[in-house]
Protein backbone atom coordinates (compact mmCIF):
# COMPACT_ATOMS: atom_id res chain seq x y z
CA UNK A 1 0.00 0.00 0.00
CA UNK A 2 1.42 2.96 -1.36
CA UNK A 3 0.50 6.87 -0.20
CA UNK A 4 0.31 10.71 -1.69
CA UNK A 5 1.58 12.99 0.66
CA UNK A 6 2.38 16.47 0.41
CA UNK A 7 5.98 15.91 -1.06
CA UNK A 8 5.15 13.12 -3.45
CA UNK A 9 2.05 15.42 -4.92
CA UNK A 10 3.09 17.09 -7.95
CA UNK A 11 1.37 20.55 -7.67
CA UNK A 12 3.41 22.16 -10.82
CA UNK A 13 2.39 20.30 -13.96
CA UNK A 14 -0.15 18.37 -12.15
CA UNK A 15 -1.57 17.56 -15.82
CA UNK A 16 1.69 15.20 -16.24
CA UNK A 17 1.22 13.47 -13.10
CA UNK A 18 0.63 9.92 -12.27
CA UNK A 19 -0.07 7.95 -9.52
CA UNK A 20 -0.83 4.67 -10.40
CA UNK A 21 1.63 1.62 -10.06
CA UNK A 22 2.02 0.33 -13.79
CA UNK A 23 3.30 3.81 -14.85
CA UNK A 24 5.87 3.51 -12.13
CA UNK A 25 7.04 0.01 -12.78
CA UNK A 26 7.33 0.92 -16.74
CA UNK A 27 9.13 4.22 -15.67
CA UNK A 28 11.69 2.25 -13.10
CA UNK A 29 11.82 -0.86 -15.56
CA UNK A 30 13.12 1.33 -18.55
CA UNK A 31 16.22 2.36 -16.76
CA UNK A 32 19.23 1.03 -15.76
CA UNK A 33 20.59 3.48 -13.40
CA UNK A 34 19.07 5.64 -10.76
CA UNK A 35 20.14 8.71 -8.69
CA UNK A 36 19.50 7.67 -4.61
CA UNK A 37 19.81 10.65 -2.08
CA UNK A 38 20.39 10.18 1.52
CA UNK A 39 21.22 12.66 4.32
CA UNK A 40 24.49 12.81 5.72
CA UNK A 41 24.94 15.27 8.87
CA UNK A 42 22.03 16.72 7.76
CA UNK A 43 22.62 17.94 4.42
CA UNK A 44 21.82 15.51 1.24
CA UNK A 45 23.55 13.70 -0.56
CA UNK A 46 23.14 11.64 -4.37
CA UNK A 47 24.93 8.69 -5.55
CA UNK A 48 24.53 7.33 -9.33
CA UNK A 49 23.67 3.97 -9.37
CA UNK A 50 22.58 0.60 -11.29
CA UNK A 51 19.52 -0.49 -9.98
CA UNK A 52 16.35 -3.20 -10.62
CA UNK A 53 12.72 -3.42 -9.53
CA UNK A 54 11.05 -6.34 -8.10
CA UNK A 55 7.54 -6.06 -6.49
CA UNK A 56 7.16 -3.00 -4.53
CA UNK A 57 11.12 -3.01 -3.51
CA UNK A 58 13.85 -1.71 -5.47
CA UNK A 59 17.48 -3.19 -5.11
CA UNK A 60 20.89 -1.54 -4.98
CA UNK A 61 24.19 -2.92 -3.86
CA UNK A 62 28.00 -2.20 -3.78
CA UNK A 63 30.92 -2.76 -1.57
CA UNK A 64 30.07 -4.10 1.79
CA UNK A 65 33.32 -1.19 2.65
CA UNK A 66 31.54 1.63 1.05
CA UNK A 67 30.54 4.09 3.69
CA UNK A 68 27.69 5.04 1.38
CA UNK A 69 25.65 2.15 1.53
CA UNK A 70 26.17 2.09 5.14
CA UNK A 71 24.80 5.49 5.39
CA UNK A 72 22.01 4.59 3.41
CA UNK A 73 21.11 1.95 5.59
CA UNK A 74 21.41 4.39 8.93
CA UNK A 75 17.94 6.18 6.69
CA UNK A 76 14.38 5.84 7.90
CA UNK A 77 14.30 6.75 4.53
CA UNK A 78 15.83 7.35 1.12
CA UNK A 79 14.73 9.23 -2.36
CA UNK A 80 15.09 7.13 -5.39
CA UNK A 81 14.79 9.16 -8.97
CA UNK A 82 14.73 7.43 -12.03
CA UNK A 83 14.53 9.54 -15.43
CA UNK A 84 14.39 9.07 -18.91
CA UNK A 85 15.15 12.40 -21.40
CA UNK A 86 13.20 11.44 -24.54
CA UNK A 87 13.56 14.20 -26.26
CA UNK A 88 13.96 18.92 -26.79
CA UNK A 89 11.11 20.70 -26.70
CA UNK A 90 11.07 23.55 -29.33
CA UNK A 91 8.58 26.23 -28.97
CA UNK A 92 8.37 29.34 -30.57
CA UNK A 93 8.98 31.11 -27.31
CA UNK A 94 12.12 30.87 -25.66
CA UNK A 95 9.78 30.64 -22.49
CA UNK A 96 7.82 27.70 -23.64
CA UNK A 97 10.82 25.05 -24.12
CA UNK A 98 10.73 22.23 -22.13
CA UNK A 99 11.84 18.56 -22.02
CA UNK A 100 10.46 15.34 -23.03
CA UNK A 101 10.76 13.18 -20.33
CA UNK A 102 9.48 10.21 -17.62
CA UNK A 103 10.67 10.56 -14.04
CA UNK A 104 9.62 8.76 -11.00
CA UNK A 105 10.48 9.63 -7.72
CA UNK A 106 9.91 7.10 -5.19
CA UNK A 107 10.75 7.43 -1.07
CA UNK A 108 11.25 4.28 1.17
CA UNK A 109 12.93 3.03 4.20
CA UNK A 110 16.22 1.45 3.02
CA UNK A 111 16.76 -2.33 4.59
CA UNK A 112 19.53 -4.81 3.97
CA UNK A 113 19.53 -8.33 2.26
CA UNK A 114 21.05 -10.55 4.66
CA UNK A 115 20.69 -14.22 3.35
CA UNK A 116 23.16 -14.96 1.03
CA UNK A 117 21.23 -16.92 -1.25
CA UNK A 118 18.62 -13.85 -1.66
CA UNK A 119 21.41 -11.86 -2.17
CA UNK A 120 22.45 -14.04 -5.23
CA UNK A 121 19.31 -14.33 -6.25
CA UNK A 122 18.93 -10.51 -6.37
CA UNK A 123 22.50 -9.49 -7.77
CA UNK A 124 21.38 -11.90 -10.74
CA UNK A 125 18.26 -9.66 -11.15
CA UNK A 126 20.11 -6.20 -11.14
CA UNK A 127 22.36 -7.91 -13.81
CA UNK A 128 19.56 -9.28 -15.89
CA UNK A 129 17.73 -5.74 -15.58
CA UNK A 130 21.31 -4.38 -17.39
CA UNK A 131 21.79 -6.48 -19.54
CA UNK A 132 19.54 -9.46 -20.10
CA UNK A 133 20.63 -12.75 -20.42
CA UNK A 134 24.36 -11.69 -19.35
CA UNK A 135 24.50 -13.28 -15.56
CA UNK A 136 24.38 -16.90 -17.41
CA UNK A 137 26.95 -16.06 -19.29
CA UNK A 138 29.27 -14.98 -16.62
CA UNK A 139 31.11 -16.74 -14.04
CA UNK A 140 29.22 -17.10 -10.63
CA UNK A 141 30.03 -15.19 -7.34
CA UNK A 142 31.56 -17.11 -5.20
CA UNK A 143 30.84 -17.04 -1.40
CA UNK A 144 33.12 -14.55 -0.90
CA UNK A 145 32.56 -12.26 -3.56
CA UNK A 146 28.52 -12.42 -2.01
CA UNK A 147 30.11 -11.98 1.57
CA UNK A 148 31.43 -8.53 0.72
CA UNK A 149 28.61 -7.13 -1.38
CA UNK A 150 25.88 -5.65 0.15
CA UNK A 151 22.53 -5.91 -1.45
CA UNK A 152 19.99 -2.57 -0.17
CA UNK A 153 16.47 -2.96 -0.65
CA UNK A 154 14.14 0.34 -0.67
CA UNK A 155 10.93 -0.46 -0.61
CA UNK A 156 8.35 1.93 -1.95
CA UNK A 157 6.39 3.41 0.69
CA UNK A 158 5.36 6.93 -1.77
CA UNK A 159 6.27 7.29 -5.02
CA UNK A 160 5.16 10.14 -8.14
CA UNK A 161 5.54 9.95 -11.79
CA UNK A 162 5.42 12.72 -14.32
CA UNK A 163 5.77 12.13 -18.41
CA UNK A 164 5.81 14.25 -21.21
CA UNK A 165 5.55 13.51 -24.55
CA UNK A 166 4.40 15.23 -27.27
CA UNK A 167 4.89 18.90 -29.20
CA UNK A 168 5.56 21.88 -28.08
CA UNK A 169 2.37 24.26 -26.27
CA UNK A 170 2.84 27.80 -27.08
CA UNK A 171 1.15 30.91 -26.29
CA UNK A 172 -2.18 31.73 -28.97
CA UNK A 173 -0.46 34.64 -30.91
CA UNK A 174 3.35 32.91 -30.69
CA UNK A 175 1.78 30.43 -33.30
CA UNK A 176 1.71 33.33 -36.15
CA UNK A 177 5.51 33.63 -35.76
CA UNK A 178 7.78 32.33 -37.90
CA UNK A 179 9.71 30.39 -35.65
CA UNK A 180 10.41 26.50 -36.79
CA UNK A 181 8.85 24.66 -33.70
CA UNK A 182 8.64 20.68 -33.28
CA UNK A 183 10.40 17.99 -30.96
CA UNK A 184 13.97 17.07 -31.07
CA UNK A 185 13.83 13.20 -29.97
CA UNK A 186 17.16 11.61 -28.06
CA UNK A 187 17.51 8.01 -28.11
CA UNK A 188 19.98 6.32 -26.03
CA UNK A 189 21.91 3.73 -27.90
CA UNK A 190 24.54 0.36 -27.40
CA UNK A 191 27.29 0.93 -29.90
CA UNK A 192 29.28 -1.70 -31.29
CA UNK A 193 31.09 -3.86 -28.69
CA UNK A 194 35.23 -2.96 -27.73
CA UNK A 195 36.41 -6.55 -27.04
CA UNK A 196 38.66 -6.86 -24.06
CA UNK A 197 42.35 -6.00 -25.27
CA UNK A 198 43.60 -9.40 -23.25
CA UNK A 199 40.91 -11.85 -24.50
CA UNK A 200 43.63 -14.64 -25.71
CA UNK A 201 40.64 -16.63 -27.95
CA UNK A 202 38.78 -15.78 -30.14
CA UNK A 203 35.60 -15.70 -28.40
CA UNK A 204 32.27 -14.85 -30.32
CA UNK A 205 30.07 -11.89 -29.17
CA UNK A 206 28.00 -13.82 -26.85
CA UNK A 207 24.12 -13.60 -27.42
CA UNK A 208 23.41 -10.77 -24.18
CA UNK A 209 25.22 -8.32 -26.76
CA UNK A 210 23.85 -9.20 -29.61
CA UNK A 211 20.47 -8.78 -27.95
CA UNK A 212 21.21 -5.31 -27.13
CA UNK A 213 22.09 -4.46 -30.04
CA UNK A 214 19.07 -5.33 -31.91
CA UNK A 215 16.66 -3.04 -29.67
CA UNK B 1 37.78 27.96 -3.13
CA UNK B 2 36.28 24.76 -2.89
CA UNK B 3 37.28 22.13 -0.20
CA UNK B 4 37.11 18.53 0.30
CA UNK B 5 35.29 17.13 3.39
CA UNK B 6 34.72 13.52 4.31
CA UNK B 7 31.45 13.09 2.22
CA UNK B 8 32.79 14.43 -0.81
CA UNK B 9 36.12 12.84 -0.23
CA UNK B 10 36.01 9.05 -2.03
CA UNK B 11 37.17 6.10 -0.18
CA UNK B 12 35.74 3.25 -2.79
CA UNK B 13 37.06 3.50 -5.97
CA UNK B 14 39.66 6.31 -5.08
CA UNK B 15 41.89 5.64 -7.93
CA UNK B 16 38.60 6.94 -10.41
CA UNK B 17 38.40 10.01 -8.08
CA UNK B 18 39.11 13.68 -9.12
CA UNK B 19 39.09 16.69 -7.22
CA UNK B 20 40.32 19.37 -10.04
CA UNK B 21 38.34 22.02 -11.30
CA UNK B 22 39.14 21.48 -14.78
CA UNK B 23 37.55 17.83 -14.75
CA UNK B 24 34.68 18.93 -12.81
CA UNK B 25 34.10 21.23 -15.76
CA UNK B 26 34.11 19.03 -18.01
CA UNK B 27 31.60 16.52 -16.90
CA UNK B 28 29.20 19.39 -15.89
CA UNK B 29 29.84 21.09 -19.44
CA UNK B 30 29.05 17.93 -21.26
CA UNK B 31 25.44 17.59 -20.13
CA UNK B 32 22.10 18.98 -20.10
CA UNK B 33 19.86 18.14 -16.80
CA UNK B 34 21.05 16.87 -13.84
CA UNK B 35 19.41 15.28 -10.23
CA UNK B 36 19.01 18.24 -7.36
CA UNK B 37 18.60 16.83 -4.18
CA UNK B 38 16.71 18.80 -1.18
CA UNK B 39 15.66 18.13 2.24
CA UNK B 40 12.30 18.43 2.70
CA UNK B 41 10.55 17.54 6.48
CA UNK B 42 14.15 16.27 7.31
CA UNK B 43 13.96 13.75 4.37
CA UNK B 44 15.87 14.18 1.04
CA UNK B 45 14.06 14.94 -2.64
CA UNK B 46 15.21 14.64 -5.92
CA UNK B 47 14.42 16.64 -8.98
CA UNK B 48 15.37 16.44 -12.18
CA UNK B 49 16.04 19.83 -14.05
CA UNK B 50 18.16 21.65 -16.70
CA UNK B 51 20.99 23.56 -15.75
CA UNK B 52 23.91 25.02 -16.81
CA UNK B 53 27.53 26.10 -15.18
CA UNK B 54 29.09 29.67 -15.28
CA UNK B 55 32.23 30.04 -13.29
CA UNK B 56 31.47 28.74 -10.04
CA UNK B 57 27.94 28.31 -10.16
CA UNK B 58 25.22 25.88 -11.61
CA UNK B 59 22.22 27.48 -12.43
CA UNK B 60 18.78 25.92 -12.38
CA UNK B 61 15.22 27.83 -12.80
CA UNK B 62 11.61 27.05 -12.51
CA UNK B 63 8.29 28.38 -11.89
CA UNK B 64 7.94 30.71 -9.05
CA UNK B 65 4.67 28.79 -7.97
CA UNK B 66 6.84 25.73 -8.08
CA UNK B 67 6.88 24.77 -4.07
CA UNK B 68 10.30 23.09 -5.04
CA UNK B 69 12.15 25.84 -6.10
CA UNK B 70 11.13 27.44 -2.91
CA UNK B 71 12.37 24.34 -0.56
CA UNK B 72 15.66 24.77 -2.78
CA UNK B 73 15.93 28.49 -1.23
CA UNK B 74 15.37 27.08 2.09
CA UNK B 75 18.27 25.09 2.27
CA UNK B 76 21.45 25.67 3.49
CA UNK B 77 22.81 23.58 1.27
CA UNK B 78 21.59 21.18 -1.72
CA UNK B 79 23.54 18.11 -4.01
CA UNK B 80 23.62 18.55 -7.37
CA UNK B 81 24.40 15.55 -9.50
CA UNK B 82 25.68 15.05 -13.31
CA UNK B 83 25.98 11.40 -14.75
CA UNK B 84 26.92 10.30 -18.00
CA UNK B 85 26.45 6.66 -18.64
CA UNK B 86 29.10 5.67 -21.25
CA UNK B 87 28.76 2.09 -21.20
CA UNK B 88 28.39 -1.59 -19.74
CA UNK B 89 31.79 -2.97 -18.30
CA UNK B 90 30.77 -7.26 -19.41
CA UNK B 91 33.95 -8.81 -17.34
CA UNK B 92 34.24 -12.31 -17.25
CA UNK B 93 32.90 -12.90 -13.47
CA UNK B 94 29.54 -11.63 -12.38
CA UNK B 95 31.40 -9.59 -9.61
CA UNK B 96 33.59 -7.55 -11.68
CA UNK B 97 31.28 -6.16 -14.02
CA UNK B 98 30.67 -2.53 -14.40
CA UNK B 99 29.64 0.37 -16.11
CA UNK B 100 31.96 3.59 -17.69
CA UNK B 101 30.63 6.84 -16.66
CA UNK B 102 31.74 10.12 -15.76
CA UNK B 103 30.05 11.68 -12.93
CA UNK B 104 30.17 15.08 -10.38
CA UNK B 105 28.52 15.71 -7.24
CA UNK B 106 28.40 19.15 -6.31
CA UNK B 107 27.03 20.79 -3.08
CA UNK B 108 26.62 24.39 -2.45
CA UNK B 109 24.13 27.10 -1.17
CA UNK B 110 21.19 27.81 -3.00
CA UNK B 111 20.60 31.63 -3.90
CA UNK B 112 17.91 33.80 -5.68
CA UNK B 113 18.08 35.52 -8.40
CA UNK B 114 16.74 38.84 -8.00
CA UNK B 115 17.58 41.12 -10.75
CA UNK B 116 15.42 40.74 -14.41
CA UNK B 117 18.41 41.44 -16.34
CA UNK B 118 20.57 38.75 -14.59
CA UNK B 119 17.78 36.66 -14.94
CA UNK B 120 17.33 36.90 -18.54
CA UNK B 121 20.83 36.43 -19.36
CA UNK B 122 20.93 33.54 -17.40
CA UNK B 123 18.14 31.87 -18.71
CA UNK B 124 19.62 32.24 -22.20
CA UNK B 125 22.88 30.51 -21.38
CA UNK B 126 20.96 27.69 -19.63
CA UNK B 127 19.07 27.75 -23.02
CA UNK B 128 22.62 27.78 -24.82
CA UNK B 129 23.68 25.06 -22.71
CA UNK B 130 20.88 23.08 -24.01
CA UNK B 131 20.56 23.58 -27.88
CA UNK B 132 23.17 26.17 -28.62
CA UNK B 133 21.71 28.85 -31.15
CA UNK B 134 18.31 28.44 -30.46
CA UNK B 135 17.72 31.27 -27.71
CA UNK B 136 18.03 33.91 -31.13
CA UNK B 137 15.85 31.38 -33.16
CA UNK B 138 12.97 32.31 -30.48
CA UNK B 139 10.62 35.01 -29.42
CA UNK B 140 12.57 36.39 -26.17
CA UNK B 141 10.78 36.74 -22.59
CA UNK B 142 8.64 39.24 -21.86
CA UNK B 143 9.03 41.23 -18.58
CA UNK B 144 5.68 39.07 -17.47
CA UNK B 145 7.25 35.91 -18.40
CA UNK B 146 10.91 36.34 -16.44
CA UNK B 147 8.69 37.66 -13.52
CA UNK B 148 6.93 34.76 -13.29
CA UNK B 149 10.12 32.75 -13.63
CA UNK B 150 12.86 31.44 -10.81
CA UNK B 151 16.61 31.31 -11.19
CA UNK B 152 18.04 30.04 -8.84
CA UNK B 153 22.14 29.59 -8.49
CA UNK B 154 23.80 27.06 -7.04
CA UNK B 155 27.47 27.95 -5.75
CA UNK B 156 30.26 24.97 -6.25
CA UNK B 157 31.29 25.07 -2.68
CA UNK B 158 32.68 21.31 -2.29
CA UNK B 159 32.50 18.57 -5.21
CA UNK B 160 33.49 15.03 -6.36
CA UNK B 161 34.29 13.94 -9.79
CA UNK B 162 34.50 10.42 -10.59
CA UNK B 163 35.40 8.65 -13.78
CA UNK B 164 35.54 5.03 -14.98
CA UNK B 165 36.52 4.24 -18.90
CA UNK B 166 38.16 1.56 -20.45
CA UNK B 167 37.51 -2.27 -20.41
CA UNK B 168 36.74 -4.75 -17.62
CA UNK B 169 39.61 -6.03 -14.90
CA UNK B 170 38.94 -9.63 -13.88
CA UNK B 171 40.59 -11.58 -11.09
CA UNK B 172 43.93 -13.24 -12.18
CA UNK B 173 42.81 -16.61 -12.81
CA UNK B 174 39.23 -15.58 -14.65
CA UNK B 175 41.33 -14.46 -18.01
CA UNK B 176 41.71 -18.36 -18.60
CA UNK B 177 37.48 -18.63 -18.82
CA UNK B 178 35.99 -18.66 -22.28
CA UNK B 179 33.96 -16.02 -21.26
CA UNK B 180 33.79 -12.97 -23.64
CA UNK B 181 34.29 -9.86 -22.02
CA UNK B 182 34.92 -6.03 -23.25
CA UNK B 183 32.59 -2.64 -23.34
CA UNK B 184 29.65 -2.68 -24.84
CA UNK B 185 29.22 1.56 -25.37
CA UNK B 186 26.39 3.88 -25.03
CA UNK B 187 25.49 6.72 -26.90
CA UNK B 188 23.03 10.13 -26.83
CA UNK B 189 21.90 10.93 -29.95
CA UNK B 190 19.14 13.18 -31.39
CA UNK B 191 16.74 11.37 -33.77
CA UNK B 192 15.32 13.35 -36.51
CA UNK B 193 13.19 16.52 -35.55
CA UNK B 194 9.40 16.08 -35.06
CA UNK B 195 7.95 19.92 -36.85
CA UNK B 196 5.12 20.57 -34.61
CA UNK B 197 1.52 19.58 -36.38
CA UNK B 198 0.30 23.21 -35.65
CA UNK B 199 3.76 24.98 -37.94
CA UNK B 200 1.14 26.31 -40.63
CA UNK B 201 4.05 27.92 -42.68
CA UNK B 202 6.45 25.66 -44.38
CA UNK B 203 9.43 26.53 -41.93
CA UNK B 204 13.26 25.16 -42.86
CA UNK B 205 14.59 23.12 -39.65
CA UNK B 206 16.72 25.83 -38.09
CA UNK B 207 20.60 26.13 -37.65
CA UNK B 208 20.32 25.17 -33.99
CA UNK B 209 18.56 21.98 -34.87
CA UNK B 210 20.87 21.50 -37.41
CA UNK B 211 24.22 21.78 -35.57
CA UNK B 212 22.71 19.25 -33.06
CA UNK B 213 22.16 16.21 -35.37
CA UNK B 214 25.82 17.04 -36.71
CA UNK B 215 27.27 15.64 -33.47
Amino acid sequence: MTKTSARSKIVRGAKRAHYDRDKLNQVLDAGIICHLAYNYEGAPIIIPTGYVRENDTIYIHGSLKNRMMNSILDQKEACVSVTHLDGLVLARSAFNHSFNYRSAVVFGKPFKLEDTKEKDRVLALLMENILPGRWDESRVPTEKELDSTMVIGINIEEFSVKIREGGPVDDKKDYELDVWAGELPIVHQYQQPVPDAQMNKDLSIPKSVRNALKE
